[in-house]
């Protein structure tokens, strides 16, 4: 009910973080603040198949509100929301207890660390869609998760269940155990090594299994796809590597999946990726240690006052090889180049250029085809608070 | 993730805008404002033919969540969600630069400026639910739209896709391109002419086509429809004229759209109405010359507070042909009462009464009615913050 | 559109209020404030019946965004919108009017007042899930409601429709009568009881209608459950009393639901409780008279601080009674443990322990079943600001 807060007498105080104010409340240094973002979207695709050709189109991409505080120092929490493709997504939404200034704990909602490519924040990636390699990443769901750094490596792990309630009646919801450790050998202002290994376990107990991919375009259909099939378990080894020297990043992955199907042989489905990013103007993104991972770009100078933002020129090569067993998801990889435009700080143009081409789809493809290959380009306006 | 914002050093400052605080960073002049609204209904509908005599009924309208902000005096944002009935619904999603006090372009989601009627807030209509005219209107969609100004006159124009990806293979999503030219001869602190005229043109490659409305009670099913047909585009003219004298604000419009169908003859649909709303107790509407529309009313003097808020008393008469070529999509008229009391700013109570009259709708009149007439009723409650 | 709104000249005031900044206009003594929360949690059940031993699962129980906020010190509102379960979910919105300093009325979508386990919020509940007894309450609609209240009594009153359209037509939507009278003839600052005796009436027209429970455990279907039947109104007596004695809460009630169906014989349903929760850090809840129930936690030391936060230990036991007549919907009964931990205030760790045994839910059981028990657990982590 709309029943009268107990207002604290000292008041609180504010500062300007991001795009929009942050509340705090200096005596119990508690703090309050809003999230939120959209991402709004012009794409083109052209195939050499007809069924796949989907022309011009536009989309609202994303759309996020939520909020973030902290109860003290060590103890926040977040609670974001995506509300893009007419449906309700659910993204961070979990509370931290900081143990110690290099360990921490989370409870609730949030992602698996298993990837530096899945662990960029959409907001903040060179590229408007993840890798090919992303798919085999495991996303969010509701679980416990542990990290903790020394003075040159990191490492994050977690149990994992699902985000809603498994409707199945008569057998236990499939869990997830993921770890990720991270080294860092080099890192000072201008220089970077980052070097990690992730794997993961899923148990899934005859529940119906499924890998797909979009070509790093989000207009196009899921063009690799291993269709759904009964599995008991899935095991991943994945690695990563990025190199950061000054306004250049380099980084690459590669990740093989093993999966235990329940009436088909076992497969195994490989991806990988490598890429560049340039922020020709000069600027460097941040790098976070405890998730391993880099940040946003802050413009040096800003549009419209005397600067011209930030510019960033990004290539990327991809590649996926779902053809394995009894499995014929397809086999490909796809070229992207980016091009990113920082006006000013939570203001971003982008456009990128995909070209992909794919075998042995066989879930897809229509009969008689046996490759399938294509150009996407995307345009998306960017604003966050 | 719940990364800790950057904060800036320099404190933000606070104002009271409408019924919630208005953040503003003065170093860079960037600004944020959380927006929302919700309004609450309860209906009655009679009618001749049983199958759509409705009875009592209520709903929760529209519940809206948003925010809106500026990075810096020209460029500024609006993002804003609808959660009425049961779904997702995308309000304003878009990014706007200033070039000059005169000219600015929107980038994102955003309104075709097509019309008077439809450019006008609900939260500030005279009436609860916009003129069958309305139903002409492209609404909001992914584009890029201009607005600019002379001394009397002003021009929107806009580019447009869809909102949500087209889930069509093998062909272009449908584009639309929309202007609206409005001239002001008269405008001054007491009295305001305002006439435009719009076209728009929507390309739609054989997609199917429908017109449809609700005869201006959002109870009633969409009584007036042509069902869905394949089209190859649709064009458009409209012409509108209001005059606003002190507390009084006369308006009407007409639009007149030809639908080329694939396979059925070519139509021509028509729509008009008119309208005379007064501010009995005294106050004016605000005439936004770049958009071409009317604002909301701020009451004199408050309910509760020695005052009696601001009474308004509205008449309607709308009018809708559907019929043309193949087409029988209902012929009728409406006639419309609303009384609306603002008993304090961003608070709203409101009651429409709707008399309906309609024939040759063939898609919705039950076999051997040729005619369908009926009475709507509506209170709402409108709370805007 | 993104126009900019007035700003007045009076800048506002900010406090701490909950986990989240207050905001509040001196001059007109308006306020705003965000409202938010989320659930995460982590269950198991096991059951004497395959076909509902759901095993371990975990899901998003609850994440909410809203405001609310004051026009006037006599004139308030609240919207609250919930996203848990993958839909849209409307909690409070509405609009109050405080005729004086006891009485109120709402307009808008809120709660029937029927019941003190109904009207106690999920946040501040002692158990995860409400009893069973709480499925005869009738939840939210949009409505008019009324409540006031004397020295030692207080009144609650209400007139509903529905939160949705109706899209039957040819017939009015089902309405409802709530009322509550509360009494309560001890009220000091250690000790309370508060007894009450509640009734509604629901005219249903033959529309279907079906009472359904969960077994006090969101993971499991709603064993108990009568099935759709078409019935004309709907009958309620109920009978509540608590007593509270510092730290100790005790409560029970008891419902009598009358079903008058169209085509089956009249049933009488039966439901009822009986709690205690003990708060053996020595904290005690507040009462709230106009509403007639028990509010939150606030701990006396934090954890982190110094202190271990409060903690709960509460004990249920629940009935249900939903054979008769021509309907086998279940009679069983539940047994719950709870155990709460409050580290800090707006903060919670929950675990909940239920046993269920249900006879006779012919629409839930497998045939040749004739009993069905198991076991549910519950942990859940709650973030509200």
């Amino acid at each position: 009910g709309a029943t009268k807060p107990v207002v604290s007498p000292a008041s609180g105080a504010m500062a300007w973080a991001g795009a929009s104010p942050q509340f705090s409340q200096p005596e119990s240094e508690s703090q309050f603040k809003f999230r939120g973002k959209f991402q709004t979207e012009i794409m083109a695709t052209r195939s050499d198949i007809e069924t796949t050709d989907y022309g011009r189109a536009s989309e609202i991409r994303r759309v996020r509100l939520g909020a973030q505080g902290a109860f003290s120092p060590s103890l926040d929490y977040v609670a974001e929301l995506d509300f893009g493709g007419d449906k309700i997504g659910y993204e961070d939404i979990f509370v931290r207890y900081r143990m110690s200034d290099h360990t921490a704990i989370r409870l609730g909602h949030h992602e698996a660390s298993v990837s530096l490519d899945d662990e960029t924040s959409d907001s903040n990636h060179s590229f408007l869609e993840r890798s090919l390699h992303n798919s085999l990443s495991l996303g969010r769901s509701v679980g416990l998760g542990f990290e903790t750094q020394g003075q040159r490596w990191s490492l994050n792990a977690g149990l994992f269940g699902q985000s809603q309630l498994d409707t199945e009646v008569g057998e236990s919801e499939g869990w997830k155990a993921a770890t990720r450790l991270m080294w860092t050998p080099l890192h000072n202002s201008n220089h970077t090594w980052h070097l990690g290994a992730a794997s993961y376990y899923v148990s899934l107990g005859e529940e119906d299994y499924r890998v797909s991919a979009r070509p790093e375009s989000h207009q196009l259909a899921a063009l690799f796809d291993t269709g759904e099939h009964a599995a008991n378990d899935v095991k991943y080894v994945g690695l990563e590597a990025a190199f950061q020297h000054h306004s250049l990043l380099f980084q690459a992955e590669f990740g093989e999946q093993t999966v235990d199907y329940t009436q088909l042989d076992e497969s195994r489905f490989v991806t990988g990726y490598a890429q560049a990013a340039w922020l020709i103007s000069g600027e460097q993104r941040n790098y976070d240690r405890s998730r391993g991972k880099f940040g946003g770009v802050v413009p040096a100078t800003s549009w419209g006052e005397g600067g011209k933002g930030a510019l960033e020129l990004a290539l990327r090569s991809s590649h996926m090889d779902l053809v394995s067993g009894d499995i014929s998801g397809g086999k490909g990889s796809t070229l992207s180049v980016g091009l990113n435009w920082y006006p000013k700080s939570f203001l971003r143009l982008s456009a990128n250029w995909v070209h992909f081409e794919i075998d042995n789809s066989l879930e897809v493809l229509p009969q008689g085809y046996a490759t399938h290959k294509g150009n996407a380009f995307a345009v998306r306006s960017q604003v966050t608070w």
